[in-house]
């Protein structure tokens, strides 16, 4: 047992917010992200950087400009980096996300839902 | 729905061999790989990257040279670059790995469990 070991179950649990991603693991310069969804993000894009979705509970879907892309648990799903996207649950989600250190989850939209990467306590 | 979307165990159910990673999804350069493991790896080190690893099934030991670290379901352990390292799981593990593009396996130390990455089918 060590302390470096980080359980992705155990982070949620300690998450109360919506939309807030915490930080559960780094490697190189690329962060691994817990988050709990609710309700519909804001359509954003980032220029420079694809960004991982990997669902854990619930259903999530990712508004795409042409299409919606609908995630079950243990489903994984890359937006291209460039490509416009919203996501949106009506239910909760509890999701990993994987995107390089300094990503911001408003990506080039800004706006009231941008949060700081939080560090899990 | 989308043929985009992998599911991790769909894609797991779909592996015969252990210690045969098979791509999932790419981020960048990075790679998301699934793998079944059994028996005891090879000692090695990736001098150049940390390696991620999230347990799905199973419970999976990773030997450093000063300690055991033990991972169960939903556990996240990065490896950092240059730690050697010695994967075992006396059961059947089922297993994420996330590392750069091009990473080999086996690191610097090369011989029989030697993988080039698979394409899921």
């Amino acid at each position: 047992m060590s302390d470096d070991i980080r359980n992705v179950r155990t982070a949620l649990s300690a998450i109360t917010e919506h939309w807030q991603p915490h930080r559960l693991a780094s490697i190189n310069d690329y962060d691994v992200k817990v988050v709990k969804l609710r309700g519909e993000f804001v359509w954003h894009t980032h220029p420079d950087t694809d960004e991982l979705f990997m669902v854990l509970d619930g259903e999530l879907t990712i508004q795409l400009r042409d299409r919606d892309v609908v995630l079950e648990p243990d489903d994984v799903f890359v937006v291209p980096r460039g490509v416009e996207h919203c996501p949106k649950a009506d239910g909760e989600v509890h999701a990993l996300l994987l995107e390089p250190q300094g990503t911001v989850n408003t990506g080039d939209a800004g706006g009231d839902m941008t949060s700081t990467l939080r560090e899990l306590t």
